[in-house]
């Protein structure tokens, strides 16, 4: 087996990484956005202390050109300050919470950003901040998106920022919603994207760390996102560990919904379902421990072969299903995933039940490989934070599954040691183990792979770690399985 | 000026069309979805009241094939029934609602759906049965749809219908959003989109007439819409006319938001907010008896010149704008505005404050023509309907442009008067009127067309009104004028 080996000096770059970024980005806005400034209104006198903003139109722009006062976070858009305290209505109010968005000119985000807006996530007394995260290429795209923000009128979103550098779109954000990742093209094999996508979360790793609240919540959707997760995590010593989660969510409600049809019950009667391991096609609905009306699903789906053979297929495959019915990825669904992910981390779990998330192991009780991310049952207090749940039982058969998931995601890891600061990039991946539908329109693409392709087309200095553009060669030795879309398709999102 | 007149039997067709509809939907259904019907799941025992729709994977569609049991509102979709008042927590719930979307494949449906779905737009308490209405050529991305509603485990989705015959998906809804309409293709003339889409909602008023639910509110969203209302109001004899609405809500929420701008507030202090007239370049913001902060527009935006020169313009060119930043049209905020106009029916509005709606004129206090669909100020006791406000202002600037809105709604009710049972169509439309940003990206046009093609390319028995497919003649005075958009550009929404 042939295994490409390349050694980096991790640490020591960083922050050299970090401040030439930050440089660079400035640099390039400074030019890019010399016309998108501040505006001429005569704001009504009052205590400023959050900020609005809202999209500029073209010669709003123009007439504001000489006069550069815009403040960073406003670039390209209109910004007002207000009192959120002034206001009978608002000054019960939370305190103005900041949520980063990767991706955002993407589908996904299109519909996760207006839930948020909504008042749907957080809550009716909780105001946002939003931050949009997207590449050269797409501002255009994602001043679009602040304007149809700007023009839905929802009272709690109060500041709209748009940007192209993770350092400052990071900024004080108390959430990190990572949804963009470079889908994967026609003859790209799961190491290419390993390692491209590990590239572009190695760095909003090192954004977190510097920019982002010392205790931000990081939700990663971009594929393959358990690896994707753990490399952003080890790229974030300070922020602690626990707080990054892979989604599996989409999964763990695919797999509920599957089990109620077959139950013949409404899918609010399924309750304690695990994904267990990657979010690919090892990943393990686990039908041992979930029940249906409160009992074990073996003593309600009596067809315990469709259980074993059938059940986890249909999970898996319902993105592919969704695909060839839909004509694109699964957006919608998977932005409902992304909600129910962070409600499930602010609102105290129901007595009794547990949702999964893709974390990291270390501690975790039962026997998994520690250092990787992995999904597992967890509970919250809802206070953003989570425990993994005790009591689960196991089998030989869940047992098994379990480890072929584990061996994976080691795999995965040994695969992306160089973004991770272990020093050796070195692939052996057996299987083509990418979920079918993992794939998404030429739309959808163009979208959401625009928010990424500064990384890979623009010359920029780069770390040590990011100078080598394909640092890995795989050698495949199982050819690839794409089960049941036709070849040459390629991957995006859930 | 050349004119086409073309006489009609309009009312003697009606019931003829009704039934020859009907009867050719269930012959091509029968076959068509003969391989869709009930699994053989074996529920748990309960009374069967509600009931609940999941879509089937193709295994378990060709498992049933034998047993031909599905419900018509079933077809191609897993059924399952239950009983809301068994549940502790969903005993208390009101009783559920049917509320049928037309163009429920395109892109503005897909953000609304899950808004519905989530119990945002109806309430906590507010079970929902979503029938969705789209051609043949979208089904499966109907199903499409319904597996991603499916896979969102929403507690207040108690079913999901689709169809291609607006008289089953019509039946008993309680709400029917109307947003499918033929895009405008390159070249095509105001006029032949008045006819095309006229016939489609003169087919759906006949529907909605026999098959809703007597007190059905109708929003119309898909463009002519102010006369696409019309039609289907003439259509719709049984129901009340102060029933069908056109969509207004995005012009008044830009507006909103374009007043705030100048003003220096955010856009929650400004009320009062109408559109008049036609939702098209006609249509008028109305700075006269909007108020900032409960003032008069004119006292705190002392730039008069600005708001009766610029402002309205601003309004109309910010879907234009949009499209060009965005690449698509604005899906996501006209969601938003449909759910406002929703909830600006079921909720009482605000002392003091009204909405914008285009709706029926008979009866109207401000001297507006009677008969056509007029987008005017009106209160809601939160019951459904609406009453006009009175207490509103005119100055010569303000009824000079009402007074051109209304003219050119004349006009198209003239163009159209072989649709609404008036006999002659007649088209005299001196301005290409389309707002700029009433266009679509190919995929948008893609979705929601494939749910109107259906009326055109198949051969199908049509009434007489229907039989004349392009019966309007335009003679174009005045070059059409795009406002900003290049030559060739086609529209769609809003």
């Amino acid at each position: 087996m042939a295994v490409a080996e390349l050694s980096t000096s991790f640490t020591e770059t960083a922050t050299c990484f970090r401040s030439s970024q930050l440089s660079i980005s400035s640099s390039s806005y400074s030019s890019r956005f010399s016309h998108h400034l501040r505006p001429s209104f005569r704001p009504l006198p009052r205590t400023r202390i959050p900020t609005i903003s809202c999209s500029l139109t073209s010669d709003q722009v123009q007439i504001q050109a000489e006069s550069p006062k815009g403040k960073k976070e406003c670039y390209g858009v209109f910004c007002l300050t207000y009192d959120l305290k002034a206001e009978e209505e608002t000054k019960s109010w939370k305190k103005l919470i900041n949520i980063a968005v990767s991706g955002a000119a993407g589908m996904i985000s299109n519909h996760l950003l207006f839930k948020i807006a909504s008042g749907e996530v957080f809550g009716p007394d909780q105001p946002v901040a939003l931050k949009l995260l997207g590449s050269e290429r797409s501002v255009q795209a994602l001043e679009g998106v602040a304007m149809e923000l700007e023009d839905s009128l929802f009272p709690l979103l109060r500041e709209v920022s748009i940007g192209t550098d993770p350092y400052e779109v990071f900024q004080d954000a108390e959430w990190a919603l990572l949804i963009g990742a470079k889908p994967r093209g026609p003859g790209m094999e799961r190491a290419d994207l390993l390692d491209i996508n590990g590239q572009i979360f190695a760095e909003q790793g090192k954004a977190l760390n510097a920019s982002a609240s010392p205790n931000v919540k990081v939700i990663v959707v971009g594929n393959p996102c358990n690896t994707n997760a753990l490399i952003c995590m080890k790229n974030a010593p300070n922020i602690p560990a626990k707080n990054f989660h892979a989604l599996t969510r989409l999964d763990e409600n695919r797999a509920k919904c599957q089990l109620a049809l077959k139950a013949g019950v409404f899918y609010d009667q399924v309750s304690n379902m695990t994904i267990w391991g990657n979010h690919s096609t090892t990943q393990v609905p686990d039908f041992l421990n979930a029940r249906i009306r409160g009992l074990p699903v073996k003593e309600v789906i009596k067809d315990h072969k469709w259980l074993e053979e059938e059940f986890t297929e249909k999970v898996q495959k319902r993105g592919g299903v969704l695909i060839q019915k839909w004509g694109r990825s699964s957006a919608a669904s998977t932005a409902v995933s992304i909600v129910d992910a962070i409600k499930s981390l602010i609102i105290p779990t129901a007595e009794g039940d547990w949702f999964s998330s893709g974390v990291y192991t270390n501690g975790n009780p039962y026997g998994i490989a520690e250092d990787i991310v992995f999904s597992m049952p967890c509970r919250s207090k809802g206070d953003g934070d989570y425990e993994l749940v005790k009591d689960v039982i196991f089998d030989d058969y869940l047992l098994k599954r379990i480890k072929k998931s584990e061996a994976e995601l080691l795999a995965e890891k040994r695969c992306v040691a160089h973004l991770t600061g272990e020093g050796i990039g070195f692939c052996d991946l057996p299987e083509d183990t990418m979920l079918p539908g993992e794939m998404s329109s030429r739309k959808d693409i163009f979208a959401t792979s625009r928010s990424l392709l500064r990384q890979s087309r623009e010359p920029q200095p780069l770390p040590v770690t990011l100078v080598h553009h394909h640092p890995v060669i795989l050698l495949r030795l199982v050819p690839s399985e794409h089960l049941g879309l036709p070849p040459g398709m390629i991957n995006l999102g859930r």
